[in-house]
């Protein structure tokens, strides 16, 4: 993506912020995070559900738990367990779990947030910590400039640049004495004791693995996100690539250059050749369509240089069930599609039946032989977000109504790729946009600082406060880059809204100064046209 | 260590070479290097020896190798095949691996380069490739500025700032039409046949693996390093860290920073936090004493600001079973024990007896618990060269005369870490120092220029040209950074000549402007105080 190179000046120039040399030191990016559910399997008092996801992280020795002498919950925690005793789990109410527990009267009241997406850090960022305590439990401790991340797979952006470690978003995490990070997952929500239940993956570092605990909250915010769908394709999960985080930008990297390497061994045939670098991009969504132009502009100046033996054999093809980049203007659309054309992606209408080592066979029966594939149809509900015993939007999502609270449970909020609008809102549920997510985390978090002022903060307390206007979407416009200095800018407010759509030069120099703005006002603004 | 960040500008202006961009991208850090024996046990001839080595290694398949239909090696390449053939192992012989077969009279003649270290990368950086064609074969496709991984560790330097692809080193292996790197393991040599065997590693790429093929040369050139010496000692492979590739200090990074996290964890006992953060380095050589600076460095710069939670766990212990430094003139040995203890880090007189997972056990039968530990007592031959069936150096390396040749064999040359002056040269076996290899391949590159020029490049064809002078080490010098702004610079000779010895600032800033000077001259000029 062109633009971010121009992007990367900015956020080289943000020293400090994103992309600075301190923020890379605390970015864990590989093996902690690398796992695909990260929150496995609770239901609404459930700990130590659905352990197979877990399964890619070595060295994880699973010794049973035991006391390690941690003060237990105290009995006023206690005060409602008898309406919940029949659904509650045995091993979540072993009072031996270490904990960090309720806050008591005088104590600052405290939020718990779970998640380091786009919605969790921004909510972060603005929280009044004088007001409240904050713990934040994620199994990843950054923040990831998900837009720019196909932009790292061939070179043009650092890994670095697009990541942040969430301590330097809200200092307070590592700084405030009450205030915390925990790597770690959530496994469960005891909505009526104000728990969640959490597992450590720890890598060997911890006496008893998984280490669990259960941490006590006044408010809970869920901005736990979404997972990559794959609609139930066999061999997905096991062969193709997503790009949702930083480890999978360098899986796709080393991928990619070990496949241009191994090209050069004597004795490949000239089919093999062809078939490790065939490049094959499934979805023709921004993401899709953005690392297309990302992989052809790396074709076109990198390779064609730099890999002479076989420059010849690299191809990049995208394959999309309907039109790329559906909820864009017509024109854009035309605009793209001639444009990656004539980069020499090539364009296949097709839907994926199952997925191989190798091949990729499409439902007309046809092969597709590929060396590196990315996955990219968008995303669903995760695995925890399923299992939750709470409210459901339409879409599965968990369900919340105009202020972003989930109904009929106190104090527990939910934004971002995991929550929609109940159907009995009337509202349609929100696309799974960065932009979405920044803005209902603003939106929630001046509640939250509202409340908190008006001693709303600690739990069962809120009840008869105004909560004031409730959060309302803007749409500002779309932005998908599709190679060298060309980008697409659809700043209708709807798909079927009338507006201004922009496509090539001009509309990636708008992109490129409004994403030099906002890296320019604070390096974490995270507003993302 | 201080003096890292003064050379990182340095490194940063010197776009282009080491720490551009560009660079960045054609580096392959994990996963494919991350084995710790790249070469596997070979003998005079013999393939898939000890693939035990290889375990490590994800999604190998290991498949029979079959036809694919490669060309032959021709006849005439067997013409003293009659010799060997009771020591020949009939999987090599086997005509269908697929091959870079000898060159043909008319064309260039092929060096054949093992390895992509210091000695490796200075000699394919000054080859003169209108003379030569030239392969380079390693399972790393990067030289590695070995003297300053220490400071990756910790985030003072970036990691691809001291990385540097071989491709960028010497441009011919990338566009040549007959030169090639190949991203493999040499597994055997055939000294008559002047061929030597390789392996890839290629994590599911090629149809057939391990994919093996063989390689002809005219001349070879055995720069393939040593490995972590660790004295047999039980559990040292399976619990300690080593410091000597990219991918090591990417390991300790995650390691430090997850501890640092765990710590945080409710229900974390005293002892516990006290044990994972107690990072403990074996052996005082400069690696082990600039890696206990940095760490000191990082707890007193970073950890006491960022991780205020867990900061007064955190310590650092050097153990070293004599003195630290013992190269180093005795005034600068005083200077940094000092040093090095005024900045808090504990220095223990001892000898490991056995590792454990959380505790390594003293020779005096005293624990050590730990949660990070980092070995560096020096390298040794590596099995590879323990397994080669060539004339051997007092210490097991590969034994070459004043000229760097290996005698009794024609056109195989040894270089580095891996060679060592045969006995009857008289002359003692040269440190394992990056000076030393530079140094070396320099001299050799010039020699092969010289005997290519008088057409003594094919194979059996340099018997009657002169060699001119042998290769002679002038010792230039140690540094040793010990912390801040601090570091030692010996100036003598040999350990016990007299000469100049300086320790402190100046001689950190007589390093660092070394360091400058080296940098902006190419880049890649590789000379190391």
């Amino acid at each position: 993506m062109a633009l971010a190179r121009i992007a990367r000046n900015g956020l080289r120039r943000s020293g400090g912020t994103i992309g600075s040399y301190t923020s890379d030191k605390d970015i864990l990016c590989e093996g902690v995070s690398a796992y695909k559910c990260p929150l496995a399997s609770p239901q609404n008092v459930t700990a130590g559900g659905n352990m197979s996801f877990l399964s890619s992280i070595r060295k994880v020795d699973h010794v049973s738990f035991r006391s390690r002498g941690i003060s237990v919950t105290p009995q006023y925690q206690f005060a409602q367990a008898q309406r919940i005793v029949e659904e509650s789990d045995s091993e979540n109410e072993n009072p031996r779990y270490p904990s960090l527990e309720a806050t008591k009267p005088g104590e600052k009241p405290r939020v718990v947030v779970l998640g380091t997406g786009w919605a969790a850090c921004r909510f972060l960022k603005g929280l009044d910590t004088r007001i409240y305590d904050v713990v934040c439990i994620s199994p990843r401790n950054h923040m990831v400039f998900t837009p720019l991340l196909a932009s790292t797979c061939v070179g043009t952006l650092e890994f670095r640049s697009v990541a942040e470690p969430v301590s330097q978003i809200q200092s307070a995490l590592s700084k405030d004495p009450n205030s915390y990070f925990y790597l770690a997952s959530c496994t469960g929500i005891n909505k009526d004791k104000h728990e969640v239940y959490c597992e450590t993956v720890s890598d060997g570092g911890l006496p008893h693995e998984p280490y669990k605990f259960k941490v006590a909250y006044d408010k809970l915010v869920i901005a736990a996100g979404a997972e990559p769908l794959t609609f139930g394709i066999m061999g997905v999960k096991e062969h193709a690539f997503f790009l949702r985080e930083v480890y999978h930008a360098q899986e796709i990297r080393r991928k990619l250059l070990l496949n241009l390497m191994l090209c050069e061994n004597p004795g490949v045939s000239e089919e093999e050749k062809e078939r490790l670098l065939h490049c094959v991009v499934i979805g023709g969504g921004p993401t899709g369509v953005e690392f297309s132009g990302e992989l052809s502009d790396f074709i076109i100046r990198d390779v064609r240089q730099r890999y002479t033996h076989v420059k010849n054999y690299i191809r990049v093809t995208l394959i999309e069930a309907n039109e790329i980049l559906s909820s864009f203007d017509v024109g854009l659309r035309q605009y793209a599609t001639k444009h990656l054309t004539k980069c020499g992606v090539r364009l296949v209408r097709g839907v994926v039946r199952e997925v191989h080592q190798e091949k990729i066979v499409l439902s007309d029966g046809s092969d597709v032989p590929y060396g590196l594939l990315v996955w990219s149809t968008g995303v669903g509900p995760s695995e925890f977000v399923k299992a939750l015993n709470l409210p459901k939007s339409p879409g599965g999502r968990i369900g919340v109504d105009e202020w972003l609270r989930v109904p009929s449970v106190e104090d527990i909020f939910a934004l971002g790729d995991c929550a929609g609008f109940l159907e009995q809102t009337g509202r349609p549920v929100l696309p799974a946009l960065a932009q979405v997510a920044e803005r209902e985390g603003k939106y929630l978090v001046e509640l939250f600082n509202k409340i908190g002022k008006q001693n709303g903060g600690k739990a069962f307390s809120a009840k008869d406060i105004p909560l004031g206007d409730p959060f309302v979407y803007k749409h500002l416009g779309s932005m998908a880059s599709v190679g060298r200095y060309k980008a697409l800018v659809d700043l209708r407010q709807s798909k079927d809204a009338k507006g201004v759509s922009l496509a090539g030069f001009i509309s990636w120099f708008i992109g490129a100064l409004l994403i030099l703005r906002v890296l320019s006002a604070g390096g974490t603004g995270f507003m993302w046209l």
